[in-house]
């Protein structure tokens, strides 16, 4: 009898948990194990801000596939995905192709630009290691580049974030935390420098408690931050953005973090989606294909209480790597009930630069050291489901 | 009687070692002794090549003036200088002016162009604190730009150092060196990297023993650096270079390291000059001013056993200012007959990255480890004489 190709595609969070779990529990004979991902790396999407704003190293968020996960158990093909033929079972890659019994698709997301113009050539977008270290060395060039100017331009030291969710509050934090060291470095006085938060709903961080959110605001007001709320942005130009008002704000930087898509391989593999997001069944599968698991970011699931989809983040992406994981053992041993996936969500923080942040866990609010100590210790957490205690003392943060 | 004012102008190695000595051979009565200067604090222009590549702070390149030298003794204006008008004895500085008995210009140099266009432009050019880092950035980020693009533009990766003297060949020695480094940090395969150094002249590193020369090019082609010796330059553009011979080569990065020319505010003080550089007499004062010394990159002096000028260092700048600050107490004294200044040259080491360098010391060549063992106590010794042993201890370079 042959064994099954299971494929998974992605190392993002629900990919890694996926395969480990599956590696634990299946044993060499049951299935052949195929993992495809684009870098030989993983990396914490969750983490970025920090080396984007350039507070962590790049390489405290990654790691190679192969100190993580067993490769006598699971077979990496590092490429990327083109296309998925559920028809012909198969995976198209740029460099191969992939036949499977079983798929699991965790191609993570994309930048969602809302049809604004100008977002994918002016603004930084990209929310991978390659993008924050552009970010960060870009950021850095500015102040570099400023006190060379014969004219000095002021837009050098402007910053603008598009969008005051969780990536934006948490990228603000971080680098308006580290602007009195970088004017100490490059000999820039403090109030030449500039930014900006630009969202177009009618709060910052939806969806947070209001008290949470108004610490948050005040705290970055204090360190100079300029919130612009209920204030669309028309477009990302090459000097700047254009608000919908018909103003401008000149700057040189614009991170764009109005949120995501699912990827756009989805779509292109003609999946029904909404902005690359399949509606999931209650057992991950992707609806009319029993043998598609479909998680993390490019799955779409309704939190009944609210009737509104739960937030594409890695704890929920981790959840449903395990419940994927167990139905797939399921199926192969001919099981027909699956089981149904259901988030426990333990808590949210939202980390604010330097020992602060917000938070809420159960029903408690957080505040400060102790929500900072707490997003540390989810941190570590993930590090210690995916590789153990090893992987905490190589890669974990200090949560003191 | 009315105190005599002596007036420095520049804070680099002439006018710094003036100071210190100034400050001690002459009692607070004596005279009143004023340091202008454009930043508050002093760098080391012969170390620039350092935080240029990236392989040390700017911050151990720079020190406070007011950390060195003693302000009770010295008045420091933090200003540019305009103009000399050696008429009416008074200095025009940007915000406001100083009237002189005695004055030390010690005002630098600027690049030179040699008439090539697109050089202020389009290559970097200001071997300065803030030059330097500006450097550092763009270079840092090209790399972080790189894996971000669709098509991937090799020219963001190509480096063309233009000059192999001793900036041009100290800089790619520094670079090259940290090109495994940098391509490792930024997922950046070694190939990918260019680095070209182009020299008009016959031979990199003119006026260096031709052994010494071979050593160093052997060195930095293993590390793959190019040279194109004999190879003018027409024109930088906004792309690259392009030779005399028509060919262009690509390169978002042009570092432009072919020699200073005097500061140009000898010119536009009406003084007779050479590419910004007065002809001095023995005693260092400007012909026709017997109030006025010149020392440093802004002073040309004449080499007779080679009957060629001796080139712009910082060892000759220290010890012109030695001199100059002896002149000045013999003519503030009413003597007449000044001190003829004569160069000590102690010996020339060039550094070439890691442990690597070069130099002669006497009449012995020196390579490699020994080499860069005697460039760090060249460094270290002006500290030293500089602001002693608390100085060396502060920002010198350990040997070993």
């Amino acid at each position: 009898m042959k064994k099954p190709s299971i494929v998974l595609l992605g190392a993002g969070y629900g990919g890694m948990i996926t395969a480990t779990r599956l590696s634990k529990q299946l044993g060499h004979n049951e299935a052949n194990i195929t993992l495809v991902n684009k870098h030989d790396y993983h990396y914490q999407t969750t983490w970025l801000h920090e080396p984007a704003a350039g507070t962590l190293s790049p390489e405290r968020t990654r790691m190679e596939i192969k100190s993580v996960l067993d490769l006598n158990k699971i077979k990496f093909v590092k490429d990327s995905v083109v296309e998925i033929k559920t028809d012909a079972k198969k995976v198209i890659l740029e460099n191969g192709e992939l036949d499977y019994d079983y798929l699991v698709v965790g191609l993570g997301s994309e930048a969602e630009t809302f049809g604004v113009p100008g977002v994918h050539e002016h603004a930084f977008s990209k929310w991978t290691v390659n993008g924050a270290r552009e970010v960060k060395e870009h950021i850095e060039y500015q102040f570099a580049r400023y006190n060379n100017m014969t004219e000095k331009r002021d837009e050098l030291l402007t910053f603008i974030v598009a969008g005051a969710g969780f990536t934006g509050i948490e990228f603000i934090g971080e680098l308006s935390e580290r602007v009195p060291e970088l004017c100490k470095h490059y000999d820039i006085p403090r109030e030449k420098v500039k930014m900006y938060v630009i969202e177009a709903a009618p709060t910052a961080l939806p969806g947070f408690d209001p008290e949470l959110v108004e610490y948050a605001m005040n705290l970055l007001e204090a360190r100079g931050v300029e919130f612009k709320i209920n204030c669309p942005i028309k477009e990302v130009t090459e000097t700047g953005v254009t608000l919908a008002s018909g103003d401008e704000i000149k700057a040189e930087t614009v991170v764009w973090a109005t949120g995501v898509r699912g990827s756009s391989v989805i779509e292109k593999s003609g999946f029904e989606a909404m902005r690359g997001r399949i509606k999931v069944e209650p057992d991950l599968r992707a609806p009319g294909h029993d043998d598609v698991f479909i998680i993390g970011d490019c799955a779409l699931l309704i939190n009944e209480e609210i009737n509104r989809p739960y937030p594409p983040t890695a704890q929920i992406a981790m959840q449903m790597a395990e419940t994927c994981a167990e139905n797939i053992k399921l199926l192969m041993k001919g099981g027909s009930s699956l089981k149904t996936f259901k988030p426990d969500i333990k808590g949210t923080v939202a980390s604010l630069g330097g020992k602060e942040a917000i938070g809420v866990v159960g029903t408690r609010k957080l505040f400060g050291a102790q929500a900072n100590f707490m997003k540390k210790m989810i941190d570590n957490r993930y590090l210690f489901l995916l590789g153990g205690p090893g992987l905490v003392l190589k890669k974990g943060k200090n949560p003191l």
